[in-house]
């Protein structure tokens, strides 16, 4: 038992790591291709200048002519614009919502051009497949990396960098715009700020501010990074980075985007090690804690302590629209909205989100509701995506204005 | 508007620092005194022997010439043997539970004799009203303080701590023991292991082991402190305390013991000084963050970061009897035991303190549940107690077996 047991938890650790390493038995098609595309002067909401703002992309399916079929995909706080597909043939995993994404399923990309786009400041600065533009990038300035000289951003920058990256491509409008955790933050941000533009918001395991809540717990994810002496006040490129703060940082996430149904059914009380007890020592854990450790430490391999810190920054600045009011972006939103969201989610209570949802509503903007169903807390948006594929599917065909 | 919220978060940052600072109508009224005793060699559930295993208790009420009026209260992870009354009269705030323990009160002192200890590698450590024994504490052998060559405790080490007192004191049998959180571990702890000497026992807010998910969280409590340099191993003594690092573990047990509603509430999104947008610097803070930094930050002068992650591994390491197997501990107990929790609770969730109690009554040991109301999750155990006060008196006057 305990055999299996190791099994199961060495699967799960690469799952945590990232995000679902499931294959769905048909995967997209077409190999991906990681794109990347520039922004010669980025100004930032707060009048900031980041010259060459470069992000990679990727897309699924084809633009049609009058460029009215896209559908954006805006990713987590850990993800990337890896949504779906494999890159080569034998990559061990498609990309994380890939059981929603390809030809014949809910986001057909038969008929929908699908975009994503990898953030700023994105966490897996070190990883090569992503592309991103943030504290560990050279300054063309100085030719340093620009550390925490880097702007601080918020979502309405990431925002901003996509609405770029369409304007390159001459697209005006979005078929839709979705996107979980993070992502949903970017799709309510779009539904607010470029309402003309938005013609169907599906924001997923995410609420229309961060509140006192989450605010506190992005602080406490970020604590372990500012305490690892290596973090240098996040001046260290030029020596080593702070790799325990970070991983330790990635622990903390990991388990909050979870729930105690998933770790306790499938961890329990194990040891780590058959023979060596936790009641014998400080250096022996529970598989639990090693599992944990593996995964953040495994993860930090390709992140970036400082992209970190600035992604917290940017959720707990966010709250929809950025404007004189709390809830005034939500008001503004007029594209017809497809809330997913699980009442066992930690990080956005369903108390939040359906806070979020009246709001909306409140002005006769149609709100629909799916909640799914699972024990993976927070990342059952993630990993159980499928469930509601079928209300997808009906409201990009039906839910627009 | 900010003005009055900046007064409703320094009175907060008092509470959280330690428990209640609300003074009752009327609270305990004898003036109280911490008195201690020495166990002159406590040989530990381990096997390891700690020469003059000293530490703090105190009384309320007085016993009776049958030594039969005894109720036995086992204190909280942050908590002491200070469950009730006044050191002087001019003192802010007194003993945490003293809504329920007094003069009239459910647990009433005219009638029950009322003691309190405070535990072995006792959080308070460097606090003038806590005595304890523990890694803080010299070593006979060395003249050096223990550090990390203390032995590993469990929650049962505890219990045989207050055992060897109430054997110095010649009492025989426990009207009943209470505890809240890590106090309803010793409480179960007590009921499964000496179910011939306790008559009724009350465990507020805790469950009967730690699961995955508890075992995770007391890993990331202390993560800071591992990873601040000043902690060096344990081995810090004769240098600088890593105060940081156990000021941030401080305040993830402090923001895990709230409940959002409360965070949410209390603190929203406003700004830790009106002057500084959060959206302009690292270090321009949302109030929530000053004020659980400020909490961590106070707590951390009188705690013990060693102490804090022995305290942690003992929680791990619990579920109730310590035996051959999970759940024995709970059919162990024979005593009738009256259960108090909250389903807000994010240490001890609702589910877990069911289960607990399923299993208890599963061979005929009568369990009555009791759930508080409030917005303050799992804090609402030492807040809200009262509630439970017919509930508690009733269980004292009739629940024995």
């Amino acid at each position: 038992m305990l055999a299996r047991a190791a099994l199961m938890a060495a699967s799960t650790a690469a799952i945590l790591a990232v995000a679902p390493a499931f294959a769905p038995a048909s995967a997209y098609d077409p190999l991906v291709e990681k794109q990347s595309f520039t922004i010669p002067a980025f100004t930032t909401q707060s009048g900031e200048t980041v010259k060459e703002m470069t992000l990679g992309w990727e897309a699924y399916g084809a633009l049609n002519e009058a460029k009215d079929n896209v559908i954006l995909i805006t990713h987590y706080f850990s993800g990337n614009s890896h949504a779906a597909g494999r890159y080569s043939a034998d990559d061990a995993a498609p990309g994380y919502w890939d059981s929603i994404i390809g030809s014949g399923k809910p986001i057909d990309t038969d008929r929908f051009y699908v975009i994503a786009v990898d953030t700023p400041v994105n966490l897996g600065a070190h990883s090569p497949t992503v592309i991103t533009t943030g504290p560990a990038t050279e300054n063309p300035d100085t030719g340093k990396p620009w550390g925490m000289d880097f702007p601080i951003l918020t979502i309405r920058d990431f925002v901003e960098t996509q609405k770029a990256l369409l304007d390159q491509l001459g697209i005006e409008t979005l078929h839709a715009v979705m996107g979980a955790s993070m992502g949903s933050l970017q799709a309510y941000e779009w539904g607010a700020s470029y309402p003309d533009r938005v013609e169907r918001v599906i924001p997923v395991i995410g609420s229309g501010w961060a509140d006192a809540d989450l605010i506190a717990w992005l602080n406490i994810w970020g604590a372990p990074i500012r305490l690892d002496p290596n973090w240098n006040g996040g001046d260290y490129y030029d020596g080593t980075p702070p790799t325990r703060g970070l991983a330790e940082a990635l622990k903390i996430v990991t388990l909050h985007a979870q729930h105690p149904e998933w770790s306790n059914g499938v961890f329990g009380r194990a040891w780590a090690d058959e023979a060596k007890d936790p009641a014998d020592s400080f250096q022996n854990l529970f598989r639990i804690e090693a599992v944990l450790d593996g995964a953040g430490l495994a993860r930090a391999e390709t992140s970036d302590a400082n992209h970190f810190l600035y992604l917290a920054k940017a959720n707990q600045l966010f709250y929809a629209g950025h404007g004189d009011s709390l809830y005034q972006g939500l008001f503004d939103i007029d594209a017809p909205v497809l809330l997913i969201h699980t009442n066992e989610d930690l990080i956005f209570p369903g108390d939040a989100v359906r806070e979020t949802a009246a709001l909306i509503k409140s002005d006769g903007t149609p709100v629909q509701i799916v909640e799914l169903q699972g024990t993976r807390g927070h990342l059952d948006g993630v990993l159980s995506i499928a469930q509601a594929g079928d209300a997808i599917r009906a409201f990009l065909e039906e839910g627009g204005e």
